[in-house]
């Protein structure tokens, strides 16, 4: 029976990787349920339309598949065109798959009875897409809760489910977006192993990076180091974002690395790197960022600012415990990392000046964190209960502004970076001149910029870092200089 | 000035990769225009759109974009979100790129001059998207030609330029698809000398992958073996296909290797191992197989099969010129094969009598290759002026039933694969049954496949192989002990 092969149900990668077991979409299903019983009457079906495979433009070239989030919280299902059904009151969840040409054995591989994939993904019944309407409508399904919102970092509408017999049901379009994305704010311990490895690949591939890197390598390079580590050694095929991975003044550039700058630099000896770069384990992400110099020695200018950040990141980490607002972590970030700037010369006067004049968004112009999860900017962040976005500058770039709770996963990515546009506005501006030391700031217009960044959980006490990389300067390095010894 | 820039104007990621001039596209536009000159009157240009960069979802990942085929084989602009005019009578060039806003830079990187990026792609003139229509009425534009048919391999219409203004001009959808996928068979110098480098780098990284086979490595293990060498070595970000790492019977799924079958399997002592696998580089594909036994040994089944496929594969390259019909080709593979295979005892009857029952399909149903360039499955196979598609099992899936001509790239793919639906199929056929020894085949229900994929240039007197990788079996046997050795 499905239900029983059920509970041994697990996705891996081989014994190298991580054991998932597929009981997580379970008790995904049974936490949607129970929110959902509160806001629904008899008949409440969930219908998910699962991902397509899409092709390139007008060819046949077809990317890998990666499922669809919100589908992948609730089913686990890694094939595309599936659609899923969820009996809100019985908690019975059915997935619907396509029905396969014989052809597909010949080129795709073998046709697996719907038996096979009910055990596979753990769930009460495989059935195909074209007995959707019908399994629905004998099941008692009277109103259809489908996914219709907008994502806040994308500003795109979620794919609601369609297809022929749903002009059936009553179709509730309102009630299933907030509520599930408010679950997939607060991770569960399934959830919680499996960002954990992800991190541990990830925090290994960016070690072995370091350990590699050398002046003269292209900056691509590096990024092929650590993707090769993700998937040779984690079993990681996908990357949860496009490696950031940039040298000199690349490192200022906050979404380096796209098909516009693809990370095609040489590093030079001298330079500062700064490179963010997270592995995808069954579509569940990670998000780190480390900084070094790339011939493996800090000069004093970069001692300095990365110091700074560091000091901003320690504080942060230090601050956060359920109840804290995600926007005062943002300032507290901001302030330390100030100070520290005054401390080096490059700023001059009032702390609590340049808060008020928002200099911290000149050095650093993104927000510190964001929800991660099954995206890398998770879901969340501005539902219709929680307070808006800010204003400010600076601030109006945090992906929340919530108060933390324990369960949550969330960056903190505090950064120092010298883009020439905001120091040029900064020095035409009569708020902010005033707190520049030109003649200091000067010699850093090419330096290039630091990011740490790392992926914590919020506890009941606090939070546990789920990152585990070189941090301050002499154990950055050491590594360093451990792979040059190897060399 | 942009046309002067433009002659030194090269694409390429470090002096280790391919230096591509960019003239290459000023070639293609010069071939389009002749074309065109003979087909269309005054005022007339060509308008196509680029490629987009989607999210993924309703999320904002961004996956590496890369461009749009034939946008890239006009224009050769690296960046999404453009279009491109072609004045068909003077041969001058406008690329049109999106306004980009001030905080670009803060994000993305350097915002670039119009005449920095007309410099970089050697075009005549870069202007904004949003002075299009202006652009062209001033430039004489009356007859607008957009990019208007059906790929014959995916079977998706092409997207064609639309923006706003448009409807102020005559718009002919009709003659630009047909022409410009024609010219497109047809390789210039500038164009193989990048297919050459695909060639070189993905044949290496065969060659690497083949020394580090082990058995109890996961197959995709070694896909990201492959991906390293490509991106790390040769700077080739991208890859042409999914890469197919089918080890046991695995490796007679034709097209192993994506989400659903996603190269898991962990390759066993005795198993056959048959990677498809290619680089691409500045949109330049490539395409090759290696099929060799997971511990480096061929035994004499394995070899008997093998050299049944080698055979095939020797065969075709020798006949290969001018004039021959690709569909003879196909037919050549088959029967070189099936007479190995009855040598082998596998099968019994008269040659002839199983070319006319259409026995080779059972073996190989898929075509002995394609056009490959810019896309894996170029386009071109079946426009048309063409010979139609066949209708008989295996001739079939040709994606071209043309006559070579000299210019033309094609790979040349016999395969040997025991697929057990279409052995059951063939056993239970009257008319294929006669020629099956169930006896002898029966051992090779689980052998899995064997596929041999070179890509070639045809050339006026033959054709000249682009892959270079070993073919024989002691040659592939010596390749995969150095391996061991080494280790």
């Amino acid at each position: 029976m499905p239900s029983c092969n059920g509970a041994l149900a697990t996705f891996s990668r081989g014994p190298h990787t991580l054991r998932v077991p597929r009981e997580l979409h379970a008790v995904n299903r049974q936490r949607l349920c129970e929110q959902l019983r509160r806001q629904t009457g008899q008949g409440a079906f969930v219908v998910l339309q699962g991902g397509e495979s899409p092709t390139r433009y007008c060819s046949d070239f077809e990317p890998v598949f990666r499922q669809e989030s919100y589908f992948h919280w609730v089913f686990g299902v890694e094939e595309p065109d599936c659609f899923g059904a969820l009996d809100v009151e019985r908690g019975k969840a059915v997935v619907f798959v396509p029905k396969l040409p014989e052809s597909y054995a010949v080129w795709m591989g073998k046709l697996h009875t719907t038996e096979h994939l009910a055990a596979k993904y753990a769930v009460d019944e495989v059935l195909y897409v074209d007995e959707l309407a019908d399994a629905l409508r004998t099941r008692g399904a009277q109103t259809l809760l489908t996914l219709r919102g907008r994502n806040s970092d994308s500003g795109r509408m979620s794919k609601e489910a369609h297809f022929p017999g749903i002009e059936g049901f009553k179709v509730d379009s309102v009630t299933l977006y907030e509520t599930i994305a408010e679950l997939r704010v607060f991770k569960t311990p399934q959830e919680l192993e499996v960002i954990r490895y992800t991190n541990k690949v990830s925090s290994d591939a960016h070690k072995e990076v370091m350990r590699r890197v050398r002046p003269g390598m292209f900056e691509y390079q590096l990024e092929s180091v650590f993707l090769s580590w993700c998937y040779g050694t984690g079993g990681a095929r996908h990357v949860s974002y496009t490696c950031i991975c940039g040298s000199g003044t690349n490192s200022a550039v906050l979404h380096y690395g796209h098909a516009g700058a693809p990370n095609d630099r040489a590093l030079q000896d001298g330079d500062m790197c700064l490179f963010d770069m997270g592995c995808e384990y069954y579509c569940y992400t990670s998000d780190i960022t480390c900084s070094f110099p790339a011939n493996g020695r800090f000069t004093a200018d970069q001692r300095g600012v990365y110091n700074a950040v560091l000091a901003a990141s320690t504080a942060v980490l230090a601050a956060l415990r359920p109840g804290v607002l995600w926007p005062d972590m943002h300032r507290l970030a901001e302030r330390i990392m100030l100070a520290a700037l005054k401390d080096m010369g490059l700023l001059r006067g009032d702390l609590d000046a340049m808060m008020e004049a928002r200099l911290g968004a000149t050095f650093m112009p993104h927000g510190l964190g964001h929800f991660m999860g099954l995206d890398t900017h998770d879901v969340g962040g501005y539902l219709s209960k929680d307070p808006p976005r800010p204003t400010e500058a600076g601030l109006k770039c945090l992906r929340t502004a919530r108060a933390l709770q324990a369960g949550m996963v969330i960056t903190v990515e505090p950064g120092c970076y010298f883009i020439e546009c905001l120091l040029d506005q900064a020095l035409e501006s009569p708020t902010l001149s005033q707190f520049l030391v030109p003649e200091e700031l000067k010699r850093f217009r090419h330096f290039g910029g630091v990011r740490i960044e790392d992926d914590v959980l919020i506890t009941q006490d606090g939070h546990e870092n789920l990152t585990q990389v070189p941090r301050t300067v002499e154990d950055i390095e050491a590594l360093m200089a451990e792979g040059r010894e190897a060399a």
